[in-house]
């Protein structure tokens, strides 16, 4: 397994499953996952998804900016760290953020998300 | 063990050691921890702590803004995601920075940084 490799193609799934059909995401959580969204924590596929596609905002573009990726330990896990903005739709200014992502392997050969912390940040 | 207490103590212990004696910082680290600091991977408490004490400026201030964590799974991992920002000694402005630190638990009961990613955020 290449770390980097998969911390590349999670992030454009991730991003780009967010921009065009927010409710697909579930499929990459699980009932142990746990979201903390700037500063809340949700737990569970269904409550994390319940989270994201209440925000306050339909149509939105993430444009990213760094990823750094690291293995997280003998269990074959990969942390992804994230920076970039998002534009919502109807805003002229785009919002900065930071995000971490904890990928664990499943049993057939793909990863979920254990961990998943977003993080605005405000200039 | 309460991740949250775990994650406060340690980033009241990290940044403070930072910032009075960084070269102390090495006992926090093993010979496989990982270190990504502006986007360049290190390997190593040795060669982590070369890295944080070459950095260009000696003395510095880190105000924290918030920490969030999760634990990491059923090896007793903690995530601890810190936002914040960074004084340098004769700077007027303040840098801001994100970092993420995934601690592992020692045999001894205590816990060293596995993963750690640091990155500013340029507005």
């Amino acid at each position: 397994m290449d770390p980097d490799a998969v911390a590349k193609a999670f992030v454009d799934h991730y991003y780009r499953t967010f921009d065009v059909n927010r409710v697909a995401l579930g499929g990459l959580y699980q009932d142990a996952s746990m979201l903390t969204f700037e500063g809340v924590k949700i737990q569970g596929a269904a409550a994390i998804v319940a989270k994201l596609t209440s925000l306050p905002f339909q149509q939105c573009v993430h444009a990213i900016s760094t990823v750094d990726c690291q293995p997280s330990g003998p269990a074959g896990g990969v942390l992804v760290f994230v920076s970039g903005s998002l534009q919502l739709a109807g805003e002229s200014h785009t919002l900065k953020f930071s995000q971490m992502f904890h990928l664990m392997p499943t049993p057939q050969g793909s990863f979920y998300v254990l961990n998943d912390v977003f993080h605005l940040n405000y200039a």
